[in-house]
Formats: structure tokens, C-alpha cells, sequence
């Protein structure tokens, strides 16, 4: 019998209980043996709950049983699931967590330590919640050089744009709606800033590129500025908006971005809405893949942690390997970027096109009879310094959004 | 360094020679040591070709050597690679695969074999081409219970589909230009009729139930009777058509079928088009997940092959654990299996719908104005038994196609 604890009776502690205890018959056979949950670490009480004989208050009761093996850290927030997950896994105790901040700031220290103790540190359920891509990119995209990850990596606000692109509603009210509705925080920032995915992102690209990315200096963009007018001009053009979180190997630099993006419709991207994720990867060999399903929720989210468990289980005293140095991956300054930008100017196209021109080029306008007094238009590509440089000389630009 | 041998030389070995070659630093470095080519075991010579100085003739070279730890046989069919597999892994030689009609066939010994020797027998790429699907579903699905599994498997239907509906043409036609693109073979049965697709579900579904499925137990229509007439009824109702192969637990009982099924806009299959391939699965708690990607071509299977090479190489000793028994999986008849059907018959909607109505309920006719003399429509959800018995009263069925 392998002894687990849980460290968090919250949403996602409370279904990896209940996906150990639903599924725990095939769990113990793919995990070679039973694994057992004998405390839940909370600061609160559940009485009434059959958890409630297993909680525990005092972290150290777990730390100092030898009989605990494996830990699964769904806390959340950086303190104080770092002081503890640095504790247990330097007194021999796997761990594995859904905790994308811990993961993104301090990943490559906790490896370290999982790999000098031969044990394991393990984030599956970090990014992308249920759906499988941390090990993917671990143990089966070996065979090539990544130099393209894109993720929808937030469903808060794949949702929001989805729904915004279903009902052509504002940005204000489908938030007010999702929070009404659980799908969105109270504090929506840490979502529809694009904060959550600018961490995930860092995750993955670390994963991909082998050195460890900063989330700090990826440029990260919302969805706030995202209007009902921006989506009518892109549903006219067949297209939708995605908040995009995105890594890519240029020649030998690499460009890291949280933004939302124009998407078309031949791209599998396209397609993802609500509130499900995807991460699309493209390898040199391989070519395109896409992995695509739920991305976060209480069930998904702690089938990922429970499928690390049984993993650590079947690896006790091995490492895992991954490939994800302390050594910080240099990002090139995205105004050397290169997009196309959907650009939206203040004005009439029959007199104010032939000024854009002299700016942009020869662009087509868009424009729509709903939306008098301006009119859109697609550049050709060009680096972000070159579009800023030219938005400034324009002087009328409502709104841009880049295409993917 | 690690010695390895690659037996068969065609599209997939070529691509495994030129893979390794290609990225062969990060391959290395994932692998934890090098990994060299001393073998490659083909009929014919390649001379001017830098792989012809590795060239054997006779597979005991391979054999003999006690360098050779891993084998990746690309050969396809059954015989001669059933015999040299099997020979390998009781020599305790590692060996991977792209051979879907050999894992179909074989697998559960095979496996049994490389368990008892502590080597492994791996085919990622025998399902799905260059998608990680084989390894995701051994180590990364573990904390669900899978009950569905449904896949487009063949690259060469899903483009003569892609094209009917796209272009509006005709079976043959499309086939015929497929042929002379390369994407369909000259004999393309095994495509067109679903065979193909049927050992790549029934390795599949034999992973995701953990008990050997045979594929000849495994119903299976293929698309040759889908007619252009078909599509664009299908195109009216905003679907498509895909060929589906999948699997489902329905309470205790198991169905697996490979047939063209009508797929709607928001399922993540309906945008699977040309020649890619996408496995979808649900398991209780994960919810839906998606795999994408090219499902065959010479690099993305050898990128598939290539991946396992390097796992064989971080588990030189151990056997990576899977679930595939050799106890058969009893299938549930699909006479039992219950669907929508879309019907189409001769006859007049003024006329004839009184008497479908009598047989099928309260059906609403599709009239094609493009299509006189005919009409269509949607059945309730009813047993394949049930409808049949219906067909037959019916007695003016054109054709039928099943509803996912």
C-alpha cells in the first residue's frame, strides 16, 4: 500500500479524493499497488464529511511520517506550498501539484531536488488541466525540436469570447454574466489579463526549449480591450478571436507572448470554445499536433494530479525525466515580432484611406454599415516595432488585434 | 552508446534513419546517451545511399549481436516481422513499431514476452501516425475510466471525404485523383473499406479496456458506398461526414464499429480534414479530451517510432508497464448498439412520407430540389436491429448513414 497526502481540501483536493475514490479499483492496478489517502492537510474543518477523520492542521505530522510517500500539493498561490513542497521532497517524498504559480517560479530548483533525491516533482495538472500534455512533451515528443507551442490556455476567457462571438455582447456584460454563472472570479484579473496563461505558457515553453522560462518577461496581453465592434468586423472576415498564449523558435531566437489573436477558421484552434483548452505544437518532424479537452474543473483537473500519482507510484525510486534546466532561456524582445495586424481607424474610408495607404500600404478597407465613422483593414506582415512606429504616424487607430 | 537496428527501408525506415540524423543532439540528450544506427535490414541495396554501408541482408546479423538492444521494425504485415520480433524480444532485444496489422495481431504476446524479459515491445506509431496517443493512454488517462474511444484513423479517407464535400464529387473520382496524388495506394481496399482503421481501434480500445479486442470481431463499413448525393444532404444539415472508428462502454457492455458517420459542427471531429487524424476520448472524470495530428507520412511515423526508441533507451531494464491482456474482450453485437440514422428514399414527400412515417414516427422530410424523385430524413435514436427491421418494411431505401 502506497500512503498519499493531500495538501488542500479544496476544489481540486476534493476531487482528487473523489477520483481516488470513484476509479480506485483500475487506479490501483495501473499504479501496481493500492494507494491509500491517510491525511488531507486544511486549515478548516469538514465535519460530516468522511474526509474529516483524515484532516490534519499541522503539515509537519505529514512530513515526519515515513509511511508518507507522495504528496499532492493542490494549495494553489506560492506560500506556503513552496516551503512545503521544498521540505517534503528533500525528505524523500514525491510530489505533484495543479499549482501553475509554484511550478512556473520556482520549477527548476524543486526538479533539481526531485532529481538529486531520485524522486519525482510532477505538474501535469499545471497547464491545460485534464488534458495530457506536460508527459507528452516529457516522454513522447522526444523525437523532435519543438519550435512552435499556441495555447488556449484559459477557459475564463475562452468562455467570455465565446460567448461574446455567439451573442456579439460586450466584453463587461459576458464577464458580469460568467461570475454570475462561477465560470469567472470575482477578481478576474489574474484571467482575463492573461496572467494565468502567461504562467502556463512559461511552463510549457520551459518544457519545450529545455531552459527555463521567465514568466516575468513574457509580454502578456488581456482580453479587455477586446469590443463587440472588434468581433463583428471579425466575424465578417470568417474568422474568431482566442486569447493565445504562444512560444516560437524564429532561427535561433525565441519570442514568448500572452495576446489575443485573429484565428481562421482552417486552423484547429479555431473550433475550441467554452471552456475548453488546447495546446497546438508544432515539431520539425512531426509537423502539427494538437491536444484538446477540458482545461480546468474540479474532475479534469484532478484526474491530471491523480494520473501524476499513479505515475510516481509506479516510479518511486526513479526519477522521471525532464528536461527543463535552471539555465534562463534568453526571449528576444518581441518588437522584432513579425505579424499581421487587424487594424481599426477612426474615419471615412472615401477620405481617409488614401492617408492610411501612405501609411500601411495598399490595404482593403472593411467596412461595416453599423459601424459608421470607421473602417478596418488587414497590413501585410511586418515586426511590432514597424506596426507601433506606423499606428503613431496614423493617429486614428480605435483598436488592432495581431493575426495568427 | 546504444546500438540499434532498423528493419525495412521503405517510407518509415527511410524516415527513421533521416530523424535520428536530423535531430540527433536533442535525441541524444533526451535518450541520456547516443543512439546509433549499426543496422538496417533490407532485401534490396541502396548503393550512392550513405545508409548503404549498413545494409544487412540476413536478419541473424542483427540478432547475433549482443550490441543491438533496440529494433525498430518497420517493415509492416505480418510475416517476416512476427518471426524477427519474436525472436528479438526472447533475445532480449527492445523492440518498437509502426506495424498496426502485427500489433492487432499479436500484440498481447508480444507484450507478454517483453514483460517476462524486463524489455519493452512499444507501436506508438502503429495508431495515428506521429499523434502521441499509445503513451498518453498507458500513462497519462490512468486516474479515468475510459468509455469511448472514437478516432479518424485513416488519412486516406478523411482527404477522399474532405474532397467529395468540399468539391462535390463523386467517390471514384476523388479516389482516382487521391491515387494519382499519392495520398491513396494503388489497391486501396484496405483504406476505402476500413480495415485499416479497424486494427487501429481494436489496438486502441484493447489499451483503453485493458483486454485484448480482435479486430476481426469488429464490424466494419467503409466509405465506398458514400455517394456525392449523400454529402450534400449532410452539407444542408450543417454536418459532415467522417469515417469514425470507435469503441463504447455502454453499462457492462462493449461496442466497437468502423463506419462513415455524420458529424455535427461543434463536435471537435467535425474540423479533422485532409489527411489528418484525431483520436477523441472520454473518460468518466476527465470529461472529453482530442489527440490531433498527421496520422501517417514519413516523418510524423517516424517521429512516433523515433520517440519510442528513446523511451527504450531510458527503460533499458525495465518494462514500462501496459494494459493489454491476452483475455479476449467480449463485444457486444452491434445489433444492439443504438443510433440516429439518416435515411434517404425514393419516392415523393407528398406522396410517400404517410407510409415512412408509419414505420420510422414522426420524421420530417429534406427535399432537395437538386434531387427529385428522393427525399430524406432523421430517425429517432432506435437499436441497429430496429432499423434494420424498418429498412426492410421500408423497402425504398437509397441509403443510410449513422448519426454520431
Amino acid at each position: 500500500m502506497i500512503q498519499i497526502a493531500v495538501l488542500g481540501y479544496g476544489t481540486v483536493g476534493s476531487g482528487v479524493v473523489e477520483v481516488i475514490n470513484t476509479n480506485h479499483a483500475s487506479i490501483n492496478k495501473k499504479a501496481g499497488e493500492e494507494i491509500n489517502i491517510k491525511y488531507v492537510l486544511d486549515l478548516r474543518d469538514f465535519p460530516g464529511d468522511p474526509v474529516q477523520e483524515k484532516i490534519v492542521h499541522d503539515f509537519d505530522i505529514i512530513l515526519n511520517d515515513p509511511e508518507i510517500r507522495i504528496i499532492a500539493e493542490v494549495m494553489g498561490g506560492v506560500e506556503p506550498a513552496y516551503t512545503f513542497t521544498k521540505k517534503a521532497l528533500l525528505a524523500g517524498k514525491s510530489v505533484c501539484t495543479s499549482n501553475k504559480e509554484l511550478v512556473a517560479r520556482h520549477g527548476p530548483e524543486l526538479l533539481q531536488i526531485a532529481r538529486e533525491r531520485n524522486i519525482n516533482y510532477l505538474f501535469e495538472a499545471s497547464c491545460g488541466g485534464g488534458i495530457p500534455i506536460i508527459r507528452p512533451l516529457n516522454s513522447s515528443l522526444t523525437a523532435d525540436e519543438i519550435d512552435e507551442i499556441a495555447g488556449i490556455l484559459n477557459g475564463t476567457t475562452n468562455y467570455i469570447l465565446t460567448e461574446m462571438f455567439e451573442k456579439g455582447s460586450d466584453f463587461e456584460d459576458v464577464l458580469k454574466d460568467a461570475q454570475n454563472k462561477g465560470y469567472a472570479e470575482k477578481n478576474p484579473e489574474a484571467d482575463v489579463e492573461g496572467y494565468d496563461a502567461c504562467r502556463k505558457i512559461a511552463i510549457l515553453s520551459s518544457l519545450a526549449f529545455g531552459e527555463h522560462v521567465d514568466f516575468e518577461e513574457i509580454y502578456t496581453e488581456g482580453i479587455t480591450g477586446i469590443t463587440a465592434a472588434d468581433i463583428q468586423y471579425v466575424k465578417k472576415m470568417g474568422k474568431t478571436i482566442k486569447l493565445l498564449a504562444y512560444s516560437r523558435k524564429v532561427d535561433e531566437s525565441f519570442y514568448a507572448m500572452v495576446a489575443p489573436e485573429i484565428v481562421g477558421a482552417n486552423d484547429p484552434l479555431y473550433s475550441v470554445n467554452g471552456v475548453f483548452n488546447a495546446i497546438f505544437i508544432h515539431g520539425n518532424v512531426l509537423g502539427d499536433a494538437m491536444f484538446y479537452g477540458s482545461g480546468a474543473g474540479k474532475l479534469p483537473t484532478a484526474s491530471a494530479v491523480v494520473a501524476d500519482i499513479v505515475d510516481e507510484a509506479k516510479h518511486l525510486h526513479r526519477n522521471i525525466m525532464s528536461f527543463w534546466s535552471s539555465s534562463k532561456l534568453q526571449l528576444t524582445d518581441i518588437s522584432n515580432s513579425r505579424k499581421q495586424f487587424f487594424v481599426r481607424v477612426q474615419g471615412d474610408p472615401a477620405a481617409d484611406l488614401e492617408k492610411v495607404r501612405g501609411i500601411f500600404g495598399e490595404v482593403e478597407p472593411i467596412v461595416l454599415p453599423e459601424l459608421p465613422g470607421e473602417f478596418g483593414f488587414v497590413t501585410e506582415e511586418m515586426s511590432e516595432a514597424d506596426y507601433a512606429k506606423k499606428e503613431e504616424l496614423c493617429g486614428n487607430v480605435k483598436n488592432r488585434i495581431r493575426i495568427r
